[in-house]
């Protein structure tokens, strides 16, 4: 993560997406999102499809945050324009006594083929990022039956019943951790952890609710594989308030949404962990002039030496014109060179 | 805002609301939302409905955010469960150029109207607040439209055309002082400028775009009415990382969301401004005795003496049973009096 770099290097989350006309095209050949997901075949392909056009310095396996409970039976599905769903929901302490313990690499096999085989394809070209959600991200969609708004449902059985809540998690950790380790062994060269709503809670629910959580999965898993160092990193949106805690944890490095100033953040964190971010998703649909400027500002906040990966402060956005991708990655090569001499 | 106190006061944001049948009853006698609101009778009445049920320490004017760009000819209006629309969008420099310059006197005379009345229905027994949306908060509602997910419209505008939206930002800012000062004349005693969107800008774009703005109106307003110093609450929702910046304002009290801790707030910033929040809406969706636990958390958490004024974090949601909030109330006055001696 830290090592002595020529530029920065610079991957974007959802890289693999539908802003890309091609993903589109396999998207639709496949069905519905899921089948995608689930196909190792297509999942590859869609996965190395940025690559083909873009000078980016790292793959992230396609594939969804909730794979873990839909392989507990929750039955995930997706509406079109709606999101995620689930046909069952969490609501009392004996739905989730009644979560099964899966087993990683047999009731998500789909998703290490996926993994082998993108690492089989890559060779060795650039590193390949595995993923999963936060227990506690998880969580939310499990209760909610979907995504929210207020997550109202999440936070009651929260606030009611604090011991319910951690047996959910403590449940979703052990999966994570098996899920991860399982995509190591599988050949995922980096872990990225997406807590995509820890930020949605007070400050000591954070604490307790999410990132103790991922502290122990961070903790848990194969730190050196095949003779390589995994690195982990933990992305918390709206986590700019906690980066002295997260970086407290087993993290190698700390996703910042564009909210945090990069530069701050290294002065707070910086000793500690490695820096993955953070502009803004909105400037990609404006200009490549004007995405040149920004990457400028944020290379420049953060300043001379190693330690930053290049990304995007969350997800890019469908409507994103792919020839303003190319602009991003492109300013964040050729600006970056000055920082590392 | 910090004058001896024997409990800690308390009122509730949008505390004239939906979850109150009497509410709802009379918004179905005016028919839409803006008939309600710009029916001085009708508005007082649903600005004292709260305060007949609740020991609330203050009154807060009924209205909408949006009435200022309503007053400039954008054409507000609201779909049932669709949130406020506007009939004209902003697109353009030119759109902003030919804004009109308003009266709030003239133009939203009846927003003064509601104050006097409420007011004098008032008599002294609690003071009234008015307020306004932030220049920033106001002008993502008119270029995208209406409400947004990602407010890339508003993003757009914004790093393409920094001049046309500052332009834009200072039109706002004089309608927004001006329409405050006509409420403080017609008898508001305290002012809270909602930005609800702050939050959603980076570091520097929250201090160049939001604000800067909210600190001009800050000190533009009028400071003492009719013998009594006029306080000004800042209200940032994901404002936590910039409590220092915000205090640094001519903001008498900073509003906070349940994401920051009050005691930590306290720390950073007490000796400047009071502080108002900050419990987690949902929570008023659980139940009387967990509502009362975490009262008890935020008043041990903020501490002794005064400076904290209790609110929640952000607006009270239309499914709250209105016995919580007695509840809520309730367990603010009894367990703060022993912060107080």
């Amino acid at each position: 993560m830290r090592q002595d770099v020529d530029v920065t290097p610079v991957w974007m989350m959802r890289q693999a997406g539908r802003y890309l006309p091609e993903y589109r095209k396999t998207r639709s050949k496949a069905g519905d999102f899921m089948s995608l997901c689930k196909s190792p075949e297509l999942a590859c392909e869609v996965t190395l499809q940025p690559l083909r056009r873009y000078a980016f310095d790292a793959a992230i396996l396609f594939s969804d945050i909730l794979t873990i409970p839909d392989a507990m039976g929750q039955g995930l599905f997706f509406e079109t324009g709606e999101g995620p769903r689930f046909k069952k929901v969490i609501r009392t302490q004996s739905d989730v006594e009644r979560l099964p313990v899966i087993s990683a690499e047999k009731d998500l096999s789909y998703v290490m083929s996926a993994v082998s085989l993108i690492r089989k394809e890559l060779n060795g070209s650039v590193p390949l990022i595995g993923f999963s959600g936060s227990p506690w991200t998880l969580a939310t969609y499990m209760i909610e039956g979907g995504g929210s708004k207020d997550f109202h449902r999440a936070k009651a059985f929260m606030y009611n019943d604090r011991n319910a809540m951690h047996l959910l998690l403590d449940k979703l950790t052990d999966a994570v951790i098996d899920y991860l380790n399982a995509q190591i062994r599988a050949g995922a060269q980096a872990i990225q952890i997406f807590d995509t709503w820890g930020g949605i809670l007070t400050t000591p629910g954070y604490f307790e609710f999410s990132l103790n959580y991922m502290k122990k999965i961070a903790s848990s898993l194969i730190k050196e594989y095949d003779g390589a160092v995994i690195p982990v990193i933990l992305f918390t949106k709206n986590g700019g308030q906690w980066l002295e805690k997260i970086a407290d944890s087993a993290a190698d490095a700390i996703g910042l949404d564009w909210t945090t100033e990069i530069g701050a953040a290294r002065q707070r964190v910086g000793g500690v962990c490695a820096l993955q971010g953070n502009m803004d998703p909105a400037i990609l649909r404006t200009s490549p002039s004007v995405i040149r400027k920004e990457v400028g500002k944020i290379l420049e906040n953060f300043g001379e030496g190693n330690g930053h990966i290049f990304n995007l402060g969350h997800g890019i956005t469908p409507e994103v014109d792919p020839d303003n991708v190319s602009a991003f990655v492109d300013a964040v090569h050729e600006i970056s060179a000055q920082y590392h001499t």
